[in-house]
């Protein structure tokens, strides 16, 4: 195992009717809240009004910063900070999925910031301090609402970058799996994709003596497949909802990386670069990237996605090479998330090579892509052109 | 799945060297730090002079209550609660296992309460507030580094109560497995079996649709049982201790709880009472109770304990019975404790039955033995005598 620290302040209020929590969360002061969303769906579906609800009930002055992006923008982050520098906002609350989580940690971070935001996403300038802010989380998929990592666009650049800071780790955020349910098939799909992308990540690391955290993240996966296609045939199930919503919280919120070397986040440096370009949803890059890393990956050892296979994907062993349980695996893999609804080809949102080169550069905007196998342009080309 | 908050306040540094991180911790102010720990084991492997070498470089002044015992007694807490008092100690450092922590979270608490301590362990007044603290782990065992629970007896009524409150996280706990590395033998088995005691009463929980944390609960003990062997065959493994120190924090620390009712713990609570009247090693009586607490429980219902049997020890399915499979799991835990060091009958520490009505009346000094299966004093009988 590496040296680590263990820490995640956060408290995760999970289950029915935990809305309840931020009055006692927030009750103490009189506070101006800035209220940030997405579409209308949260109103549609009561959330909004429930936790609106809750905020007047301890007289907190609201303030609301809607339209935040699926991508979330570095505009709409400039529009909350303003309001926070203006009316002297001391408390953010996010009710959404990942993108009004995201969104909601770079207006935190920048409202303490005196120069343009992106400078801190980019590393220009350090995160030195936040605004605390709390979650409502209505989609199971970035695990945002129980970490300290964001990832923000800028459109005018065409640039999406993930940054994080100890300072944006949420001080609470509400689960109630029912608020998840009136989310669309193809987003809870999308979600169970990201939520398995991050533990698959996690387990492509290169420390030695990690069994417990390995079988951990065996488990998880585990999990994931036999709840995934329940939850997708039952979408106003409970259960299936509630064991997805666990699922993708715990497969980012430090749990599977404590005494690793973190794993290898190459798939989704370049999925952020593919949906830079074309603003296609995270998810569907990933279930089409990542089995083509598993493929490019297992060229040269074949060791990790092998176990994988066997351990996860349910690959028997008998009379085949370790590459070709590997490959076995990778393809199961596809299958799976191609059998749920996702997508498994480029081709599948008509994109096409014509910009390789751009989703190439754009994966290099900070430098060091991959850890298991270290990236060059070639491997992402070469990854890039197997999703085809 | 049960309501949950998921909340663990604690920093843990894990690894080796990481005992400098006091400095960092402790070093923005002047402080009065009392250091408690117990034999003069931590004087012979060096760890105490390393952590009070951290405490001198930030001109702490340093304060110390040694003898703790292995079953810290409530007259050693009241010694510490008096130094606290008189002088203005404004920070505990526990260096030592879970007895030395426990006492230290007993201190911690009995310093801002007027009355006698005892009072806060058995609920006759309510847990308020407590001293910050930190701990230097040297035994992995009991959890107590990353958790908010506390065990005290009081010697003079030989009653051991485990107690519980909010304020007793650590602030930070060191986790070097360096430390652990001169822990005599018997000491290290006890550990062992602790801490796989405390994922076993875990797993006892009434809870529906649990499915990643059942995973979790099988996958560390599954670890444990590979690991287990090899250390007590390698005591100075830096490799096997490491595990080892892991799952037992990890066993105790709220992961293998959350969303479950907290699994069934009267094991804990006979085990307590057994020590209370004999001062028998914790560990050793754990090994001794809980697979006649499995072969009690599966008279009614072999379910739980036949999955156990299957999906961490090994057992096979074909041709037997559900009660014979989870027999056959009852039978293969204890062997495998036997087969490492541990007892497997109370003859074994020359108990008989002549204290056994003592015990059981012990068991019951808080109401409420048992959750997965609701214990009466027969009950309590039974299994005792299943331990002879």
């Amino acid at each position: 195992m590496n040296t680590f620290l263990q820490y995640n302040p956060t408290r995760l209020y999970f289950g029915e009717k935990q809305i309840q929590q931020i009055q006692a969360e927030l009750g103490d002061q009189q506070r101006n809240v800035l209220v940030v969303y997405g579409g209308g769906s949260i109103k549609r579906n009561g959330v909004y009004e429930e936790a609106l609800h809750q905020l007047h009930s301890i007289n907190a002055n609201v303030f609301e910063l809607s339209g935040v992006e699926p991508n979330p923008r570095l505009t709409t982050v400039q529009k909350g900070v303003e309001i926070c520098k203006q009316e002297h906002i001391d408390f953010l609350l996010a009710i959404g999925g990942g993108s009004v989580i995201d969104c909601t940690k770079a207006i935190a971070a920048g409202a303490m910031y005196d120069g343009n935001p992106w400078d801190l996403f980019t590393q220009v300038a350090p995160v030195e301090n936040a605004l605390p802010f709390g979650t409502v989380l209505t989609l199971a998929a970035t695990g945002s609402e129980m970490n300290q990592v964001s990832v923000i666009t800028n459109w005018d650049t065409h640039d999406k970058i993930g940054w994080s800071s100890p300072y944006v780790f949420p001080t609470f955020s509400i689960l109630d799996p029912h608020y998840t349910k009136s989310v669309p098939l193809d987003q809870t799909i999308y979600g169970i994709v990201d939520s398995m992308s991050h533990a698959l990540e996690h387990y492509f690391h290169r420390t030695d003596n990690t069994p417990m955290i390995d079988g951990f993240i065996e488990s998880l996966l585990r999990t994931a497949i036999q709840n995934g296609p329940k939850l997708v045939e039952n979408p106003d199930s409970f259960q299936y909802r509630e064991t997805m919503m666990y699922i993708s919280t715990t497969a980012f919120n430090g749990t599977l990386s404590n005494g690793t070397d973190g794993g290898d986040w190459a798939t989704h440096r370049i999925e952020h670069a593919l949906s830079a370009v074309y603003d296609i949803p995270h998810g569907g890059g990933l279930a089409i990237l990542f089995p083509n890393w598993l493929e490019h990956v297992l060229e040269d050892d074949p060791s990790r996605v092998k176990q994988l296979a066997i351990n996860v994907l349910g690959v028997s062993e008998e009379g085949k090479s370790d590459k070709d349980i590997a490959k076995e695996g990778a393809k199961a893999l596809r299958q799976f998330w191609n059998n749920l609804g996702a997508p498994s080809r480029l081709a599948d949102y008509n994109i096409d090579d014509t910009h390789f080169t751009d989703i190439i550069e754009k994966t290099f905007i900070k430098p060091g892509v991959g850890t298991y196998k270290e990236m060059d342009k070639d491997s992402v080309h070469d990854i890039l052109r197997r999703s085809l």
